[in-house]
């Protein structure tokens, strides 16, 4: 038997879109001689589509793409799509309720369809399947499929169905281990640092489990704030890999299971060692091209300030779009050291890039002026660093109306964690790349654009980090060291652990402080185990300070 | 039996705060010669505390103050108090598995604390339940409860645990019908308009099911976006009220089993029938003044633009603050009827509240010439009115930091729905009091202020709506008449039907293109059963059409 992996970018209510492309793939693998396709979690409709499953409507959509998709699905060829169905008649559906199912669809030509349910529905994190979806049974997903070689029997399940490792109620520990040739998972498993060595790690335990390979199908591409790295894989029954598929793009790849090898063996990752940082390049540029794509925009634009962040922004946003569609802003102040702007354009003109100069003082001087007759002087302090920085947030949203452009936050985790932003200001954005990073990974980002030559002028990677809002000033005025911050981070936000030293009380009880700030922050690029973002849910009106 | 009813008011993560006021209201309980006293649904915590759950410290805290609150709980009278317990032994827990009961605690002096937890788990509209909580088992909820005047068998529920008749799941239907002499539930319920009505007739229907009366005790006060209404409830085994307790104020009343009789019976909303213009009202009152108080913030201000939206949010605002801490701000600009600031002094002179001038045109000026200089000249649109609307959001965010005041923005639902906001313009504030209301209720809020006299000037009413950021602009130039799209509204996003008439395919497609808008927004107080912010979670980058 010879199953094809069919790792596609679907893009999330682009229902015909996504039919087509599925089609494309089908064609493709049975000119490959494949007797099966699998294509990933939520192929049909696209993940994560949260409450757009509120809307009958949009899933009526779905479903008529899905007969569509039947009819034209080709003769010779089975494939296993990911897609959401209804768990009853219409007439029984009601908003918000539990009313359907994250269903693998089994299609083959002249047959009726048949559909799987997924049955561990995550609600953790940026999951939130238990809103809308009921649980299926993991110990029905079994087709005994008829291949020129012979009966088959697969084990179908999807994503989280085969993360139950460990849990008293694991719903593959309840299935027979014996009678399954073949585990298919269908997957839409989000890209973090450390994913790739616990995913490898369920399925390692899954064929484990039931003595057989298993075939791993997982999405790419990018949806808001969460990004699919794809990654598919094929394993052995003890769990060893057979076959890699591209990190970060589409891919097709066929696995004969009579030779137990794969058509082609030299691919994706499978023999290249792609370091982390790598990857995480890999993601962001993935995440910022998709949001622009699936939201019809091309162009994008920062504001770049002559600091780290903006550089690595820029950088990023050349390799998502093309330096043709990527303008920097530079927008000097009061306080800025005069080589900022400078430094900016050398890096802009090292990218190719467009470079806008929209200088603030005299907007600035202006609001001040209406301020202080009206309202009264005070001290300098952050009713004019704040002006400063929103001054230029209504600059860079004149540019994101007048062109249709993308703009991008240029804000990191480390930053953001403990309120080292200004709402309005520099928090200003449609996608904030660097949301999910520490200021420690924007470094290694940055060395990473330098390593074969200097992009970045070393001058922005040397100097202290400023915010330039008012004179001499650097973070660390305000912040502990970077290194301190960046491990108090990891420890209070991402592990979600006690604050012990003082820079990690300092980075709690300023994240709690300020949580209205990333209430209305703009979508983030997650990496981590724990991003900011809707995967983070804290109140704002609260009194805890542990 | 005498049982209490403790309808407090809870803040989330004061957890010594709120054990003060338990212990408090349990010594008045215990006056009142009550056997049992009973608190809501996470009296200790507060509700709801989301992704604090996550936070192992923050619940070690809480228990820290259960200990206290168990040896401080006066003897002579039992309790019942919601709480948070883990599941299982410290060295089990990790961050993001669920980990936690929503618990009952049974005090009593002298013995051993029993919990009883939580069995509906809610995940749907504001509740994220499922994330981090595991669920208990209903029919363990049961006390054999010796008073005075004999034995009596209390069943046990928390909220959710009465709301799944109809359901094939419901765990009431699972327990005996007889032996229940008295049902009580903990309740944490947030206000909608439409929710006294549903939430009566599930009580109802447990009250019939069991053949017993049931003790209802809510939550009262606000949190973020979501609106406790108090209003706790005794029926009789038909379901018919013997008791309401008041409507969002803490209150304590007795209900004597023996008698059947309540201690005071003309309390409350018991005899007054109050329409749901004048709820709405209090709603909102209760919401500003809890997130400021629970913020820390004593004073508020917002933009007075002489239009109806912010005219009654000043109303709201005075009745929430009080008028000595609030603050209007007008701000006219270019395009600004000069008597739109003639009609909003009157207005704040009627409130007796501090009105600013800070005319925007100057600033609106300088910005447009940078701009123009740097970027070119456009035609008259989008760029020059947003830059109107975010000039003043920088002013109005400058008070904010100048004074710590809290920003009130002034937008309502039906612009929200159709992206009819300014991001980072008049979408600026920590708080959007009418961003749950139509159009037609905050006219309705208006009158309702109008009532007994002109305090609201009667020009504001009459006036076409208008955002007046070009010559001679009403909001009917952009947007379809507001009663049609006030319906269009209730259709397409609360009841989340299939868009049918061109206003429904407006509003629909509206609110897809500006989802990037709403994800920014500040915290929406909630008052219908389907509102922005939390409870409503649509993806940006997607192409659904339906």
């Amino acid at each position: 038997m010879r199953i094809a992996l069919a790792q596609i970018n679907a893009t999330l209510g682009d229902f015909s879109g996504n039919r087509i492309k599925i089609i494309e793939f089908a064609k493709r693998a049975l000119e490959m001689k494949s007797d099966l396709v699998v294509f990933p979690e939520h192929a049909l409709f696209g993940y994560m589509p949260n409450d757009l499953l509120e809307r009958n409507s949009v899933v009526d959509e779905q479903l008529r793409e899905f007969a569509q998709l039947e009819k034209e699905f080709p003769k010779g060829i089975s494939g296993l799509v990911g897609c959401v169905t209804y768990i009853k008649s219409k007439s029984k559906r009601a908003p918000l309720t539990k009313h359907l199912y994250n269903s693998a669809a089994f299609i083959s030509h002249g047959k009726k369809t048949r559909y799987f349910h997924k049955e561990r529905l995550p609600a953790y994190d940026v999951f939130d399947e238990s809103r809308h979806l009921a649980p299926g049974k993991l110990a029905d997903g079994k087709i005994r499929f008829r291949s020129k070689s012979g009966v088959v029997n697969l084990q179908v399940s999807i994503c989280e169905d085969i993360w139950g490792w460990g849990e008293s109620e694991n719903p593959m520990a309840k299935i027979s281990r014996s009678g399954t040739d073949i585990v298919v998972n269908l997957s839409a498993s989000p890209f973090t640092k450390s994913k790739r060595k616990s995913r490898l790690n369920v399925i390692k335990k899954t064929a484990e489990h039931f003595r057989a390979p298993v075939v791993y199908v997982n999405m790419v591409g990018a949806q808001d704030e969460v990004i699919f790295d794809g990654r598919s894989t094929v394993v052995d029954k003890k769990g060893s890999r057979l076959l890699d598929l591209a990190a970060f793009e589409e891919d097709l790849q066929v696995f004969d299971f009579n030779k137990m090898k794969a058509d082609r063996t030299h691919v994706g990752s499978m023999t290249a060692k792609i370091d982390e940082i790598n990857l995480v390049r890999n993601a962001l540029i993935i995440g910022i091209r998709d949001f622009a794509r699936k939201t019809g925009l091309k162009r994008c634009h920062f504001g770049l300030s002559g600091g780290i962040d903006s550089a690595v922004v820029a950088c990023l946003a050349v390799d998502a779009l093309g330096p043709e569609n990527v303008t920097a802003v530079t927008m000097p102040g009061p306080f800025n050291d005069p080589m900022s702007r400078q430094w900016a354009e050398h890096l802009a003109k090292n990218l190719s890039i467009h470079c806008l100069n929209l200088p603030i003082e005299s907007s600035y001087l202006e609001l001040l002026r209406t301020l202080e007759a009206n309202v009264g002087k005070t001290d300098f302090g952050i009713v004019h660093e704040n002006l400063q920085a929103r001054v230029r947030g209504v600059m860079l949203m004149a540019i994101a109306n007048k062109n249709s452009s993308l703009l991008l936050s240029t804000g990191n985790k480390s930053e953001y964690a403990c309120g080292y932003s200004t709402l309005y200001g520099d928090q200003c954005g449609g996608l904030a790349p660097l949301g999910d990073l520490l200021k420690r990974e924007v470094y290694s980002l940055a060395k990473l654009y330098n390593l074969v030559e200097e992009i970045i002028p070393h001058e922005i990677l040397d100097r202290a980090p400023s915010a330039e809002l008012r004179p001499g000033q650097i973070d660390q005025d305000t912040l502990p060291p970077y290194d301190e911050l960046d491990d108090a981070v990891e420890q209070v936000i991402e592990n979600c652990r006690s604050a012990r030293s003082q820079t990690e009380k300092f980075v709690l009880l300023g994240s709690y402080k300020s949580e209205f700030k990333r209430w209305q922050a703009p979508p983030i690029l997650k990496v981590s185990t724990h991003a900011f973002g809707r995967g983070r849910r804290l109140p704002i009106a609260h009194r805890a300070k542990t």
